[in-house]
């Protein structure tokens, strides 16, 4: 199964696609700053079609939101984040979501992990030579990661 | 100028177009409850295309995003205007943004109107002979009004 991980973000959006514990691709989609957000959302758009065209995955993965640190932050994550469920239901793709806990916990066996430590097993677990860059692009592949880890993925479906 | 106002919804997206004083069309796209996040926002996605198509609106009007409430339907809010600024980019449609203060300043005069007073100032400067339902119809039209009626409208492009 190949499985499409997003991390949404208007400025930076991580993507990586694994296909058991091979990465097959990963990166971001960015926009540089001051970009009026419709072109960004539509930059999302067009270039989650591409991905998705270029690499054929089956389903996607994605964190699930949470607004514990800033809430203007979260509106444009949130908006990205549209954009993504709109972008999976127009490929005929399920998508599926996951909290930050469910993620580190899978990851890494401990549910309070930090973003190195997920990372470092990322990188382990895709048999990387280095971490994935950006944070971005590591942290849609951990939320791929996820999806092929956890056992009863139909309760997580969005 | 023909105006489309858009009210920002998962649930229910209202929509008004007006040309001067004169509602050309208005309405709701509305889902099923328990209909899947992802097949609401590509109805939401596929009916705002339709409504521009049939429609020609210049600009598109919707109101500002706040979180005063209830975070969780503001995370959903978001998402559907995710879509809505989509949509106007591609559609190559400016879109205007207005604060909740802002419609109720420039429609009752008065920033803390209620509902009821917006509404009925919405069919008096429409000329309907009733009040537009239902209400997230209503509030759309207030959007497109306030477009027409406010003088410096490229300080709220988003």
């Amino acid at each position: 199964m190949r499985i499409l991980g997003i991390d949404p973000g208007t400025g930076i959006c991580g993507f990586g696609v694994i296909e058991g514990r091979h990465a097959i691709d990963y990166g971001v989609i960015s926009t540089p700053p001051r970009t009026p957000l419709p072109d960004r959302l539509e930059d999302i758009y067009n270039s989650l079609h591409e991905i998705i065209q270029q690499n054929h995955p089956d389903v996607i993965s994605i964190e699930k939101l949470f607004f514990k640190q800033n809430i203007t932050t979260g509106i444009s994550v949130a908006e990205a984040r549209g954009i993504c469920l709109l972008v999976a239901k127009q490929s005929h793709l399920p998508i599926y979501e996951y909290s930050p806990n469910q993620i580190k916990s899978a990851i890494c066996g401990y549910g309070m992990a930090h973003k190195p430590q997920i990372q470092e097993m990322v990188r382990i677990h895709l048999g990387l030579k280095t971490v994935p860059k950006p944070d971005d692009a590591a942290d849609a592949l951990a939320a791929a990661i996820v999806h092929s880890l956890i056992g009863r993925p139909d309760l997580a479906q969005v």
